[in-house]
């Protein structure tokens, strides 16, 4: 076997055996394959495909190409969720105190992020003492005591994935469905939850433009989950606008924070999160027993009854909405925070900051600027291009573009209208916080397409328009 | 302007601009670019393909990567001749100094052979004493007093070429017209030569396996050749079998000065000798002095007429058997051998040798075998596979896998009986020479499938059959 046979193979479309793939993985690891020869098998693959079955090898074997966690030591079923990426996306901050607190375990290895804002580690190290840097065995014990730990993926976790990563992100040959989910899956399979929630966002903000590629994307994922006996669900969330009212990563955290103890709660945010928690509570024990309970007086022909499911998935839906009636996720996400080593008290501190008063400055020393709405008569905000609020992020100072940049944790985007809100003359539309009064320069150029405003019907159709394009 | 736009553009099949492509050149050369991203450019080049403008961008931007050679001070219109490379392929040592002793000038710079049989280079260096390090000055003094050179390309012509061919022979992406065209354009175009004769090889022993694919590669070239202003004909030829007697490097010079000196001339080597030694007279000072005679007393309407045309083109074709009748090409070559320090004497004592009485191992310590037809009634040879038959030659030693090989100037093939042939119980079809017992093992292997046998009628039908399949 050899990788140049590989290559030709291909480059003519032609299915790859199990045996070449791992051949190409380990070769790529262990050095007898070049960059420059998997580079071009790279390319080979972004343009003549991949099968489910060549995919799912691939996912397998960069998989295996590390250490592979077990955590059946929590004795329960952990369900993983992970997103495909998107701008202001702080889901994960809240998702996890919540399921927590509704009794579902969550644990879970994040990432930094790449090429827009942060990760959701590098969102949580922007609160001072956090430490994601914990022992496996530590994790577990988080997750057993707590309910809840997010931790950093160690650098033995798929290593090929790594490898392969930096090789696409600089050889043009990102935008592939089948390296975008190997990708993706290799890490979620190696890290070990027993079941997956997929947030597969879909819009100008995400990597998939349109919803047939991000339905794509996520029927492969659930695929390959299914030939590795792992239960996966798939939501497509649009990404056509940020999430929420912030963009950045302190940013972000007191949005989570303000969100989790009811203070401030955007409805497109609110109305993911519900989805989001509703699929994991599904693929969890807490729903077993929840089933159990409820067909424990019916026939066995009732579990096929879709009214019957119906019913259950709207008990899940109430518990959720009464939970966040309550302090617990608050008191979860505190509890997290604390056993990480972070400083709960701040926590309590950025929840009584009001960020439409525009204190966050005197709060961090940043400086900031603030984007007017100059019409001279009312009108209605009918886009926030979500890709270029990124890149204004990341000029901000919010992300970083090389693997070794630091990212600012101050910065980034506050968002005092939405999408379908109404602007008057001169309100302050969006805040940019950056140290560096050039990056404000020329992240507030960046912002002159984002934004575009109408009149109040367009206000009408965006209230209607759900956040969730699909459940898989 | 940044590589990985370049190589996204490509891989949308976009087509690249004169700047995209000088950019991606000389970022290779001068480390910008690493080999990974243009491996991945490479193949998304295969797959896509490229424009007659895309492709002449990239022929000049190679060439131009290096030296660019003037010829001008021969004085005369230089045409260069080169083949795409095949089996048994020794027309440059013949046409040379046929064309010389013709009066037309020859100055080549050849290269070694990679993959299968030396290149011409090689072959001129089993000659004692032969040097093809020869400065330029020399080079352009040796064509104005002997009529002909031909040296070993300088390190300095078109390196970007060196360097991209390099990383296409170890990442499967070989097989692209736009990327074999322009890396033979570049060298020709930057060797200096006014007009260009191209034999293009068609057939199991060639990188274009069938007619189609073998014009599409001309006419690129010819493209090409005429955005920089040169002349350029195409021959299209024959590969499906071994071209002439003999396949590797001292046997193959054994059969140049055979058929220089009249003694062995092979039926379609005659045939492709002629029809380059034409083409190359066609684009030459001696066609328009033969053709200014002709015309001097016709109207200037009659050089459009056809006949008159063909007439002409009679009249070469007449001068090459003439001269081929004379001593005159076989005393040429001697001269242009000596002239570059090769011993003289050692032409006159090969053209002795009588390859089919196999005493070639006499003259050279080889280890050989002889490979008899074994049917037991009288067959006629169908098929003689050219790949094939490089595929033993390599095993054998004449040819190199990598660059750093060393290659065996004695070993190789000689083929007794060609296809057409008649073959009697227990006749000797072929004599493979090597110095490796173990290579001679493989190689009888590899011929197994080599050699087809058939009745008289299909003997017919190959006599019919010529060796050239078109002139554009």
């Amino acid at each position: 076997m050899n990788i140049i046979d590989i290559i030709e193979k291909k480059k003519k479309g032609e299915e790859l055996t199990k045996e070449e793939i791992y051949f190409s993985i380990e070769g790529i690891l262990n050095g007898r394959i070049a960059d420059y020869q998997m580079s071009a098998l790279l390319m080979a693959i972004c343009l003549k495909g991949m099968t489910i079955q060549e995919t799912t090898d691939l996912t397998l074997a960069m998989k295996y190409s590390g250490d592979v966690i077990s955590l059946s030591k929590i004795g329960k079923t952990v369900v993983d969720k992970h997103s495909t990426g998107g701008i202001g996306d702080k889901t994960t901050l809240i998702v996890g105190p919540i399921m927590a607190a509704l009794n579902v375990p969550i644990a879970k290895m994040s990432g930094r992020g790449l090429g827009i804002t942060g990760g959701t580690i590098d969102k949580l190290d922007s609160i001072p003492g956090f430490s994601s840097d914990v022992s496996d065995e530590k994790f577990i014990e988080l997750v057993k005591t707590v309910g809840l730990s997010d931790i950093a993926q160690t650098k033995s976790l798929a290593p090929a994935d790594k490898k392969l990563y930096a090789l696409r992100d600089v050889t043009g040959t990102v935008d592939s469905i089948p390296l975008i989910a190997s990708s993706i899956m290799s890490k979620k399979l190696a890290s070990g939850a027993d079941a997956i929630v997929l947030d597969v966002k879909c819009g100008t903000g995400a990597f998939m433009k349109d919803v047939d590629s991000a339905k794509e994307l996520a029927d492969t994922m659930i695929k390959i989950a299914e030939l590795d006996d792992r239960d996966c669900t798939a939501v497509i969330s649009d990404m056509n606008q940020p999430l929420g009212y912030t963009v950045g990563n302190l940013l972000e955290v007191i949005e989570a924070v303000q969100f989790l103890a009811g203070k401030v709660r955007n409805r497109r945010l609110y109305e993911l999160i519900k989805e989001l928690c509703k699929n994991i509570y599904i693929l969890s024990d807490e729903y077993m027993n929840l089933s159990l309970d409820y067909y424990e007086n019916k026939s066995e022909l009732d579990k096929d009854d879709p009214q019957n499911v119906e019913i259950l998935h709207n008990m899940i839906a109430d518990k959720i909405d009464e939970i966040l009636k309550t302090n617990a996720p608050y008191e979860k996400f505190k509890e997290f925070i604390a056993a990480q080593g972070g400083d709960a008290a701040f926590i309590d501190k950025i929840l009584d900051i009001d960020l439409d008063a525009n204190d966050f400055t005197e709060f961090t020393g940043e400086g900031s600027k603030k984007i007017i709405y100059t019409g001279d008569a009312p009108a209605v905000i009918t886009q926030i291009d979500a890709e270029l609020i990124g890149k204004v992020s990341l000029e901000l100072g919010a992300g970083r573009i090389k693997k070794e940049d630091d990212i600012d944790p101050y910065a980034g985007v506050v968002l005092h209208k939405v999408v379908g809100d109404i602007v008057e003359p001169n309100d302050v539309v969006l805040t940019l916080y950056s140290k560096d009064k050039y990056s404000i320069r020329e992240a507030t150029e960046l912002l002159e397409d984002a934004i575009k405003y109408g009149n109040e019907e367009d206000n009408v159709a965006e209230e209607a328009r759900s956040i969730i394009l699909g459940v898989i």
